[in-house]
């Protein structure tokens, strides 16, 4: 197994002021190590994962993820992914949730968990509960999706995909998280049963590196949004589709290590109750990729203006969405859709970053937050 | 069809202040009415929804529920009693998002709305487009959980299961929601495959008129707890297994009508992020029956207590928890677990009305919000 090329220095902060800087600086790098090896010209290559991959997940025919916190909303995106595309029934669920609830399981279900420390104590013990289940009423197999080698997730499950951040220092994962759904965007292609889509992903994951890079630029001009943000409490974030858990994965950075209370959103619930909320100071920050939502953002993002809240929105270059009184847009380079999730992330975890150190907080250890969660 | 004896009177306030406090001294009648000549001695019959019902019902394999709102979170509590009851793979989903993303449809799949209106334009849209897939490819039936008869959702659906809660006018949905809580517990037992526990339930379902009376008298207590929120601006909610989204309902009524940024979580969640948020500014809410996760949400609290979070519970009379500094408990009579759901939601409903009481807010016609969202 080929390990990130990060391992070594990626413990130090160099140049950077904090960990977490770092590593969102570090996610063009570690994006392409997390791909290198496992692609051919136009396929995604399940051998990669080992031996008998290819043959186990040709089997597949549903899919059920179980995660906590960050890596659940990797697990949301992905089963937008997983259902659109590898045309399978796919399932997300908390950890702490799933493990209590005697859930059904279909026939040849793959049982995915994610967990940057492969330690995390509900994701384990959710592990532990699907492997009981045994043949027959239980799952085809399992896989962990991980980024720490040699731990109880790897070495309990029957297939691995490493995510190859290297190590995460900063509580609120940054890298950790893109990796995974890098990981998320290779598996779908790998249990893919629909039309053949794969050479077109195989280059746009090619060109994800370069499109984060692109992304990172607007470092600075992120910093100074954040200023609006400061003496704010609140903060509504809002995204459809699979940018509905970006948003949440966004809202949840600000909540841990700026101590805002964001909260996300489905840009078409607005309406069915937190529309309520928004005033002058509740800040919305709503995220608008160029694909078939983006009109329907938009109509969801003239609700909060007509309710004088203020909007700050980041969107493709293409949007035709731009700043004026009550919404400021930050232009996104376009990205193609099946990578724009990892792409999203990006800007909102520097706007978390920026606030943060705005407002003075311990960016790298955050009140009451451990980096693993190893005990339920 | 028996529609409600709430209709006549329903529309005037008669002794209360608001409709919305009407609305909820009102369940235990519109529950009952609700289970009326539905259920037999020991069964829940679903020829009470139609006489193609039975035979339709006995084929159904699986179960996707698609709402919007309040009413999304009645699925979310459908769905654990029809995986763990039924032993149906079942999947709810906010209308917004369905309709929009390709979802894969399992064979035999029930197509379940939930609209208090039915006339909710994305659910209705959701029908339209779940129809719209046609026989092989689609669905095996369509069904409408409704609380108005003669409307679009109704005329349009293969079976209709009407709550017969009466008209609603606040704005902020109550016995709406504790209705279709009642038809979907009905539904899960029409459609269950498991050892037989419909006995069981249906004595359950009978018993819950007379819970929710007992549960009512907690109001004046309830009212004199709100006045520790009335100069918060935030909350948090915490519950598990069906509790949580029934955590989810309670922030949003207290966000509806009170415009606190109330947001709840699975408690098992806690570490994994919003703990960060806990101090003293945060009043956290708990919803804690004597269940199989009593433990694990005590362990939740003593997370929260430990970081210098005000805790408020809503616990069983026997779950051993007790007022002491830091953790205000009001105990709850004990109800059944299979209808639990119901029963919790109540003081819910009153801690958001009195807190929007003691703001002075406008109760039954919240700002920025229609009573029935039937545009996109």
């Amino acid at each position: 197994v080929q390990e990130s090329v990060l391992s070594i220095e990626a413990t130090e902060k160099g140049a950077y002021r904090h960990f977490m800087l770092k590593e969102i600086h570090e996610q063009p790098r570690a994006l392409t190590d997390t791909w290198q090896g496992r692609l051919s010209d136009n396929n995604v290559l399940a051998s990669s994962i080992g031996p008998e991959a290819e043959a186990l997940l040709a089997r597949v025919e549903a899919v059920h993820i179980v995660a906590c916190g960050t890596s659940s909303h990797a697990g949301m995106v992905a089963r937008y992914w997983i259902e659109a595309e590898a045309r399978l029934p796919c399932n997300v669920e908390l950890a702490s949730e799933y493990r209590y609830r005697d859930p059904v399981v279909p026939r040849n279900c793959l049982f995915v968990t994610l967990s940057q420390s492969g330690e995390t104590a509900d994701t384990l013990a959710a592990l532990r509960y699907a492997k009981s289940l045994g043949e027959g009423a239980g799952y085809l197999a399992t896989l962990a999706i991980c980024n720490k080698p040699e731990t109880s997730l790897t070495r309990e499950s029957d297939l691995i995909m490493m995510t190859r951040a290297g190590p995460e220092i900063g509580v609120a994962s940054t890298k950790a998280f893109t990796t995974q759904l890098m990981c998320l965007r290779m598996l779908t292609a790998m249990i893919g049963r629909g039309p053949d889509r794969a050479e077109r992903v195989v280059g746009d994951i090619r060109g994800v590196g370069s499109a984060v890079e692109r992304v990172l630029e607007l470092d600075s001009a992120i910093s100074h949004l954040a200023e609006h943000f400061v003496d704010k409490q609140h903060a509504l974030f809002l995204g459809r589709g699979p940018m509905y858990p970006i948003a949440m994965e966004g809202a949840l950075k600000l909540k841990e290590i700026s101590y805002l209370h964001a909260e996300a959103y489905a840009a078409g619930e607005l309406k069915h109750g937190p529309l309520a909320l928004v005033d002058e100071d509740m800040p919305v920050v709503a995220v608008a990729p160029n694909n078939e939502w983006l009109e329907k953002v938009k109509s969801n993002l003239q609700e909060v203006r007509a309710r004088g809240g203020k909007l700050y929105v980041f969107a493709d270059e293409n949007s035709g969405l731009e700043t004026e009184p009550g919404i400021t847009v930050l232009d996104m380079p376009h990205v193609p859709d099946t990578v724009a999730p990892i792409a999203y992330t990006i800007p909102l975890q520097l706007l978390a970053y920026h606030v943060a150190v705005a407002k003075g907080t311990d960016v790298d250890q955050p009140r009451n937050l451990a980096k693993s969660v190893t005990v339920e």
